[in-house]
């Protein structure tokens, strides 16, 4: 035996946070999430607070106007009859890599090497027909800002998950997954843990960010003006970066 | 506007069921979970159950022993020096196609269409060093019959959904998934939905039921024998099957 033990966790609550207004930049994010999380009892030690990536590139600024870009020739033939040369464009400019593209979707890498559709460049949920919103420059540094604000504001400490909706492989759907942390421990590694036999566990990490960033997403709703939620009774807080969550390129099996 | 509505969510609470004892084949799964729900309040209208694949396996006797196991010549170049050929010989068996091999680690296609390492086919939390447990054969008839068993103890409608931990191609950690489910519609479709701007969303589908599973793995553990959990509050009731969950081969771009 190791000397390990895998918290027994209790029940966990999902909290929506409404009422947050249309974001621009440089508006006071940590304020509004605070206000709205006292109207629901406010924040407790612990809790985690998930903060859809759209809130915080609005804030942030990281808003591009359509009519401001010129599509490259490789934009042209990647958004094909049916996308817009320039919202491919802007996506090729965040991109390190393009993965696949079959127009007009591309799958790519982005700076941060995360691989999903559009390198995280999306037009839904802002203000302007012309605007497209990209993901945060570093999405862990966004996390850490507003979560300092928050402890400030709060008194208590508390993490913060920046969340956004990827695809997947081989699966219908997308679900919400961690982009950013701050005061987070985002896998939980089980190495060198045994199941109730005494037997090492073969799962051995769990990217518990993502689950998290995942059932925030049951309450938050894409439609509805509900850019966050808390996350209470989850045991993950500690130190740690949403670049965990990323599969090092010398493991990845799928490009 | 297409007078699509989105529901609103509230509060969503995800309660561990603890205290199951190690099961085997022919064990009264049902009982034993309303039994525990019991203890913690019972099961009302709308709760997904949300029931670990393992225990599903065990109780319909869906393990093999590897003493029985007579490998084949792929199975030992599948395996390598690590892995015991045993073990991927039951992989190979279960998979309908290889879809990756790096020894000893085998992703398979499974029977089902589900596209996971070792076909599902795992070691752990078993109680002789010598079983492996495979995926149920048809994991909706499983949850159907779960659900219709829970429906008649305890007296009003709840969805189940039958859970595994997988890992995915470009991120580390596994997220539990739903492979089977009942009464439940495992996406939701927002296509035609608007935005708070009356722009159509993009993300047009949500695997909720992924992210259901997801959320029910933060208070289930694997190192603990809590193979089940209620989720109260999501509003994901309805008719389908997990198969919706999977990538279509056509539309499949990772393989």
């Amino acid at each position: 035996m190791t000397g390990y033990e895998e918290p027994s966790p209790a029940v966990v609550t999902v909290i929506p946070l409404r009422g947050i207004p249309e974001l621009v930049a440089d508006d006071d994010l940590a304020t509004l999430l605070f206000e709205r999380a006292s109207q629901v009892g406010g924040l407790r030690r612990a809790d985690v607070v998930v903060v859809a990536q759209k809130a915080i590139s609005k804030v942030e600024g990281r808003v591009v106007r359509l009519q401001d870009v010129e599509p490259s020739e490789r934009a042209r033939e990647l958004a094909g009859p049916d996308g817009d040369p320039r919202h491919v464009e802007v996506i090729l400019r965040e991109a390190r890599e393009v993965v696949r593209s079959r127009p007009p979707l591309v799958i790519a890498e982005t700076r941060h090497g995360f691989v999903c559709a559009s390198a995280g460049v999306d037009a839904s949920n802002t203000p302007e027909d012309d605007q497209v919103v990209l993901l945060p420059l570093d999405p862990d540094a966004s996390a850490r800002r507003l979560r300092n604000r928050l402890v400030d504001l709060a008194g208590c400490d508390v993490g913060v998950i920046v969340s956004d909706s990827f695809g997947r492989a081989w699966r219908q759907g997308t679900t919400d997954v961690a982009l950013g942390v701050a005061g987070i421990a985002p896998l939980l590694d089980l190495r060198g843990a045994r199941d109730a036999h005494g037997r090492e566990l073969v799962s051995t990490q769990i990217a518990v960010a993502d689950e998290v960033a995942g059932a925030a997403e049951l309450v938050m709703g894409k439609a509805h003006q509900v850019p966050a939620a808390i996350v209470r009774g989850v045991d993950i807080h500690g130190e740690g970066s949403a670049s965990e969550l990323v599969m090092p390129r010398e493991r990845d099996l799928f490009r």
